[in-house]
């Protein structure tokens, strides 16, 4: 039997001002801190060790997984980030606040963008400023791969070879795997192991900074599930992201 | 040409208490994080970016790391934890209070150990509690990798072939390299970079969170090095660890 725990990063500076963030780079908001160091004590409190991490090349992630790490006195594990793990792109609309956003496009036009399983937001065009062609940390990304918007459905093709290339065999191999992603990375995974629905994994919602635990078979098919700590909290924690869905972006 | 830089850790919490510390997995003191802190933004100040980052796994060096990555803006990049950056192993010794050892066993053996080139101090037993076989995370190395007491010699013998094989190959291909370790692993590396005699090296003291930056040649010469910040302030910072030792251990 193998073990998977997952944990999404919590509130980030942009989620407070309500703007689409996807792969800006901003960093966790006084909340979004407090929220990684709950999940490291629940993590500490329930004993989990880890044999190694994966993550994002974002620094919402990355200061969660230092938490964490931090927390559970586990600072020496071996980390690898990784774009493939970053959070949807979510195109010209990154920066914009969502609420004007929503004024000019009409309510269900952004719900769309937001909620939907294969559309994209608008593109971003080449020349733009944030355009991951012209940051270095993607420079080793071909032409098509790297994204000008993405869709859930487009975050799921580009996560899984990961998943099934890299994470996938080291879980196999015994070793005890955290991944600290972000929402739609995240939703991605859950798809593919629980063999969700395109409307199921629309309808599903991560609360974030609770960690999910997956115990698995040897062909990596969930046996059991369940989140860390108080039950209740972890329910009325991902009714609040189903509610606001203000941290998907 | 090409570029690597060495960053030491700052003062440990015991390194505050005067303890010798070895492969003991202590955190920075406050003012170790400030040290820290202030590397950081030197390496700033200097626009200095990275492509991949080489540690040890003692908390100590991966936090020093952790607050780098940060005030460069640079916590995505690749980030390698290995045993063979770790301090040296401090044996038997490992938790005592210097002065009190000093006045059990002498200055002048405790002086030996400190800064022989290869003499080691006690040995540990291998049901020592502080016995490395007994850690998690040194559990992939063989029975005699696991030191019980290293000299400074011996950390150069587990700590060359780990530069040869993986980090020197990257400093060949261009990538810039930043190792955050050490004072005896960084010896270890400095002796070997600059043809250093045993005794040179004995004499070698690197000051703690100033960042050291080589310009090596085509086959790893170093054609230039420069402590980064004000000159005066590294030669007081080595002076001063030169004058203690207190924080060798």
């Amino acid at each position: 039997m193998h073990q998977l725990v997952l944990l999404r990063h919590g509130q980030s500076q942009w989620n407070l001002e309500n703007r689409f963030t996807g792969w800006t780079d901003v960093d966790l908001s006084e909340q979004g801190i407090q929220e990684a160091r709950h999940a490291g004590q629940l993590l500490r409190e329930s004993g989990f060790e880890f044999d190694v991490v994966y993550t994002s090349v974002l620094k919402r992630a990355i200061r969660t997984m230092w938490i964490a790490l931090e927390e559970t006195d586990q600072m020496w594990l071996p980390v690898v980030r990784h774009w493939r793990l970053n959070e949807r792109h979510y195109g010209a609309l990154q920066g914009l606040n969502k609420a004007d956003t929503a004024k000019e496009q009409g309510a269900e036009q952004v719900h769309i963008w937001r909620r939907s399983y294969a559309d994209r937001p608008p593109v971003l065009a080449e020349d733009d400023q944030r355009f991951p062609g012209r940051d270095r940390r993607y420079a080793s990304l071909s032409t098509v791969e790297i994204p000008r918007a993405e869709s859930l459905k487009d975050v799921l093709q580009r996560f899984l070879p990961y998943w099934s290339e890299t994470i996938a065999p080291q879980v196999r191999r015994g070793n005890r795997v955290l991944i600290v992603a972000h929402g739609n990375s995240l939703r991605a995974l859950v798809k593919f192991l629980e063999n969700l629905s395109e409307q199921e994994v629309v309808d599903l919602n991560i609360p974030t900074g609770i960690p999910r635990v997956y115990r698995l078979d040897a062909q990596l098919n969930p046996i059991a599930k369940s989140y860390l700590g108080d039950a209740e909290t972890a329910r009325k924690a991902a009714q609040a992201v189903a509610n606001q869905a203000s941290l998907e972006g």
